[in-house]
């Protein structure tokens, strides 16, 4: 049985984490932690798990946290994993970081997108970024994950394949992205109020988002030279899903079936990405609850550019469920245990 | 391994049936009936069981189904189900019938208030009505059961109690109930569009909807006496969830510790039925996706009245969970199983 | 043109008497009120009025306010207005306030539900309250008028004519209200989160909303007689809509046409009242946006109860249209002026 | 007073129209026709109307329209305006149609697209596109206007300046649009049931949406070349709004300045056409139920693009607003005319 502390716990992700845990037969939670909700009863936090979950809110403490657990989950803002690792720490459990602190291998570009100071580059190279189906090899060996952003999950498995055989050209690439408002976390703002958020759609974060250079970063990777992308998220009125729609300029003339081919090539054994049929397209409610990412493309050939389409849950795959999908591979556990829940609807 | 065929799979209840029996570990379905949807791919109605069912849709066949399952879901339309049940066909497979069919005792009243004839009232009597936790005992020895409705399931399991031991006069009651969207099925009616339903609150059925004699049949079994109610449920812009808010006049001066002490009598054992704290009202997010039923209640002085409310997931506990949850009492199995999965949200 | 000053012009009823006096042909706002946002353009808090709205928010003066309005609109927490009125003030400009501080004429009883000090209780007897298809000729003489809360306006003029005819038994009115999530305010709680309302159903406040108190009075005028009530109002992942289900024992057997005429007698001649035809009832989706209250009702013979139904725009003539109405008609215009908008659908 | 009738006026660009016309002090409706509805009171239709509108839907009958009217609006399905237009009635009654029949010069791209053969090309030449910030002064003196798409209105708008003025590469261009529901319009469909529509995304018609080729149409004209785009539209839970995000290639290294100074050259004394200040995104909240479309851009030097924004009501100026102040135009009234309602919030 693994032992699972999770500093903050009672943010979005973090709740997902805690469902999704409960719900796994080989691990159990062993700290909630929360700084807001320290010694409130969890399940009067989230009355969900009301009778679930008995345990009460914990303030951070890595020293008892690192004694008790196998593995830690941060679901945290960033800045705060980075100022917790140590080699002492790392000694002792793994750590799987849902925030960005480890995400982006040059320092520089994490300090400018960011804006903070990173207090503990040293782990950035050691830090293995933990899209499994991409990394699965590293992640298994893997002291310290940096669990990959939702935009950057969702856009970078729908466009690394036809990127990484060439098909379309690195220069070319504009993600338009449209999340739920799970996204934005549990903060009380007021840009997120009901009556705000509803009967709305708008863009944010134009050309500055800062899920820009992690996605940059992994696609420089399956383009083999440095990708600059236009990555333009709309936030939309529902709780959970993203949906990627990406442009690419085609390389070369393709029928459907070689792009689908490719697509097969990487991800016809991944239990967790499913490649439509044809004319079929992405859409959340399909993966909702689930780990699930839809794929699908569109071949325009009177433009010659190709249409990438993801869709996927934010708070699962693109948070809480590949954290535990991370957590399964660290620990040598079936990779998909844990995350076989049928994607609910309506 | 139970054998299961559903008849009427390709409904919201009958979807909400497979997601269900796809995570069930001692179930597997062996029939996915439709008459809308022959031989078309499950999956393809469903995408979010694309890759998970590979079956396609099938007609009735009664005699085939009878032969390959153990268990029958009729998740169809008033009167099916009551046109296919046979001694011959009860011999070799139990049914939970989904539909209102078997619910009322009297035939009479059901062919008034369904407006249609009874074809096979002979098995009325033999049917159970599976509300598993008032009759848990005849459930596990049923052939037939009649899996309840989704108000009355909510309404008698929060007024029960109260009732049965005659804290509230029975001539008082008045249940104004709330349901999301799901609960009217997946036919494509102009009242059910999306522009229809969003951004609106209404009444439906006011003074005569079909639930009525349905909850006044399990009500007077609790009073031990003919029971009338007011019942007006609400059409309101969610997916699923259903609230109930009944009022009662009390017959004598209680505390809230005494009404609670009533409620933990009946329920403080059953898994699927949280009695809240003081001060927590129920809320359809808690449960959502869950077979839970959330249930407390307020007393007012002032007007010696006392409010009673509850919170489930119509499409579980008002549906599917609770036929699983028949089922697994049927047939011996752990009664929650396949049904303890976390409630969702956001 | 009548000068109109708004203290608390940037929570929702504010924002929607702005909307409201800029389509008004008679008058001009020349006062913005907001202590959040002193000196920010009020196109840049509400960008539905950039272009429309020039003016910048400013601090309460209530001296240089005096001067320069012909009426004040207070849609401000309670206390505020009572904090501001004096005769000085009442000399020189009439007020219509929005909060609860002048609607009840019992100061214990307002200081009992809102837990607050009433400071101007010499003006309670003077102010009149603004239901204007009750109150009209009163309210044409004000100088202060305290506008009906949301849930008081539909619940009265729902139940008023049965009430004051003596149809209804008055002991025995429960009311069921349900709202969109506009009548909360614009403050950021966790608990008006979007991924918090959306997709959930809940009561609040039950058996102890400030606003029964409110109703209470109004029906006791009805009555003759203090009135007692059951009151529940629900929370719904709607914008805007108020819809109340009332229910009352009926003295007497009573045909539909009767109970209609009964209705026709007070309503026929107002245009902001529509009784609906048999059968059809009332749906906030028909009222959005304007400052009709749609109200019709159901007799249940079998249980000899009566159900009423009022729904309506809970900004409109639960707040902004209706305080636009009550000055109308306390400036002698034309009852209806600039609300004559036709309600918006979808 | 202008005498209007409506083809079509049950559907949800019908309703609005009828909405718009009665707040119109210039018009007044003499014929609400629907195929579907005939001898329905239109505000049994929409209740909305109850009370507001007298009269009852009827059956097509050109002579009698033509006889009746000034003015023909046809809310209608593809084809039908086509097989009404002829020089007859065109000396009789002006007609501005909301389908797509007029609004492409070339019948074969027409046909192509929409799959159905033209009856009436003859009249396409005289036609003029109803967009009237851009084609004005032919709206004035036209018989025939072709009121533009809902899709193409938007992208127009919010692109038309940059390419008249050269500033971006024609064949760069990718539109992503969002689109909510009522654009699907009021057809019982399983694909737009509440259920179904809610809390989910998905794109739509990539690769061959009709409003493609009229887009490229119309920004071929700003060209002075054929212009050939990427075109995906989304479908979004929310009843109305269209978002548009465009893409274009730079030519030239511009200024934020200097962007704005050439949409200020095209707009700055259009009334519906809000150039918002820089930083602040179009968003359908704030133009709900009004005619404005709020427009902005951001550079993104990193790649060399610009990211175009449009917000509308497609309802508004999508549709039905756009048609009035199509008429408006052409019966020489105020182009504002009934047309100046404050977006409604929230």
């Amino acid at each position: 049985m693994i032992k699972a502390g999770i500093i903050g716990s009672t943010g979005y992700a973090g709740q997902e984490l805690v469902r999704l845990l409960l719900q796994h037969k080989d691990a159990e939670i062993v700290w909630y932690g929360s700084r807001t909700y320290i010694d409130k009863k969890y399940g009067e936090v989230y009355q969900n798990m009301f009778q679930l979950v008995d345990a009460a809110c914990m303030d951070d403490n890595m020293d008892e946290l690192a004694e008790k657990a196998d593995v830690i989950f941060t679901a945290t803002p960033q800045g705060l994993c980075a100022s917790l690792v140590k080699n002492e720490i790392l000694s002792r459990v793994k750590i799987v970081d849902l925030s960005a602190d480890f995400r982006i291998k040059e320092v520089n570009i994490y300090e400018e997108w960011y804006g903070i100071k990173h207090v503990s580059p040293a782990f950035i190279g050691e830090a293995v970024y933990g899209l499994c189906e991409i990394n699965r090899e590293q992640v298994k060996k893997a002291r310290l994950v940096a669990n990959p952003g939702c935009y950057p999950t969702c856009t970078t498995l729908s466009v690394y394949p036809l990127l990484k055989e060439g098909l379309i050209h690195p220069g070319s690439i504009i993600v338009d992205a449209k999340s739920g408002t799970s996204g934005a976390g549990r903060a009380a703002k007021l840009g997120y109020l009901y009556c705000e958020v509803n009967e709305n759609m708008k863009a944010y974060g134009v050309a500055n988002h800062r899920h820009t250079p992690e996605i940059e970063e992994q696609l420089s990777y399956a383009a083999g030279e440095s990708v600059k992308i236009n990555f333009t998220p709309h936030l939309v009125p529902i709780n959970r899903g993203i949906l990627v729609t990406a442009y690419g300029n085609l390389n070369r003339t393709v029928t459907h079936d070689e792009v689908k081919a490719i697509y097969d090539k990487y991800y016809k054994d991944e239990y967790f990405i499913r490649v439509l049929d044809k004319g079929v397209y992405p859409e959340t409610r399909w993966v909702e609850g689930s780990n699930f990412i839809d794929i699908n493309f569109v071949i325009d050939s009177r433009t010659n550019r190709i249409i990438m389409m993801g869709a996927m849950d934010n708070l699962v795959k693109g948070a809480a469920g590949q954290a535990v999908q991370n957590m399964n591979l660290m620990f040598g556990l079936e990779e998909t245990s844990g995350l076989r829940s049928v994607p609910i609807f309506p």
